[in-house]
């Protein structure tokens, strides 16, 4: 491949998304903005190599999933940080897989603390609301917390779910087990049966938080075991007809 | 309603799918297979209703969800009894939602026992067969214990994941929970937060099949929490990669 060729590669071409392009960070010093797209584990290391670059009124700003751990590394190196997590998205990559209307009605988390200068969260928050997201503020905390109950835990319950079906020992009954699978088993076990990174990276990330919701949920499942073991048929129905309930708040279908 | 609109309503009127119709059960000594498609706490009390009006060679089958305690009660009233549990169907129920193709390539399941008279099973199995159904073959226990791993189970496992979330004492965090929930939260809890009287069932029905693989599944739980404690990331990895690999067996997508 020739220079023009990766080039084009790299910056999308003749697609015109890209004005300007180079490996010399001496160009980031007239920047307003910058979002860093890397990989949590990556976001620290960049925001370093950045900093001999920039100037002092520049914005930082990321997408990581996780919030608390990247807000407190970068807050105290850089004041105009905002921290930020677009929740949109699928499992494709790369310049290929642009879509002009990715984020529109999908959340945008905003994390500032006391310490980020309203000025910079408001310039964040017009270029969010050009994409037509719907933004959200909190403490990145918060964050992490929300997204802990509605993302990280259900990727650890649904893996479960897939490695206790597996573990059954009579090899007939697995066997019909898997022959009988449909769509219950199958949006039951989605995102366990997902990309095994990104479900590390939530475990190291938002450990925390995500031990925190994993006990409440064992606490929730063995309420629902006794029940059973006690055929208290009552209360399990009340418990099967509060979580009926209470989806609808979560799942706008 | 007329007396002619309500047997419209009742039969499916114009769409000639019934020959004859009459609450006179007299009418069924001619009848050479009778399908029982009541909830399963009907079967038995409608069997003994049907016996005294039924010619000994008529065969009897059933469409409940769970096969051992149906099986085990009719079994010994009728001889030409052949338990079955076809796996196709949605919410929607009557006449109006009578589909052609509804069983085509799904799972239809019969689980005759050694008494079971083959000729029976034969015929059961003829007429499956012309709805174009997968037939599978086993034992009223193992259909119940493989049922409970790939349906009753993941119930009662995405019903926990909504009372979790629910269960967060922080308002302003369960408010940002149910704004934030997208498809990874949506597929998880769906059949949780499904009929309650359906997961109900499950529960009273396959009582000891559903708590022994709510066992297993605790016991798969506690060890993903307990990598997560000691940060052991790479079993964690390992787990998540396996679970990754084991989904495809059930899942074909």
């Amino acid at each position: 491949m020739g220079l023009r060729d990766r080039f084009n590669k790299l910056t999308g071409g003749t697609r015109f998304v890209v004005d300007l392009a180079s490996t010399d960070l001496a160009i980031l010093v007239e920047t307003k903005v910058i979002f860093i797209c890397t990989p949590i584990v990556a976001i620290l290391p960049t925001v370093n190599q950045l900093i001999p670059f920039l100037n002092p009124n520049t914005i930082l700003t990321d997408v990581g999933s996780v919030k608390a751990p990247v807000v407190d590394a970068i807050a105290p190196l850089w004041t105009n940080f905002v921290g930020g997590h677009p929740m949109a998205g699928n499992s494709d990559s790369g310049i290929e897989a642009a879509q002009t209307d990715l984020f529109v009605s999908k959340p945008y988390v905003l994390t500032p603390i006391a310490s980020t200068p309203l000025a910079a969260v408001a310039i964040v928050e017009k270029i969010v609301k050009r994409l037509r997201a719907k933004i959200y503020q909190c403490h990145p905390q918060d964050h992490d917390r929300a997204v802990s109950w509605i993302s990280h835990l259900p990727v650890m319950i649904s893996g479960s779910l897939i490695a206790a079906c597996q573990s059954e020992d009579n090899r007939e009954v697995l066997k019909l087990a898997q022959n009988l699978a449909s769509s219950g088993f199958r949006d039951t076990s989605r995102v366990g049966g997902g990309n095994p990174e990104l479900g590390l990276m939530m475990a190291r990330y938002n450990r925390d938080e995500l031990l925190r919701s994993l006990q409440h949920y064992r606490h929730n499942l063995d309420r629902i075991v006794d029940l059973i073991e006690q055929k208290n048929w009552v209360e399990l129905e009340q418990q099967l007809q509060s979580n009926h309930a209470a989806r609808s708040h979560f799942v706008r279908e």
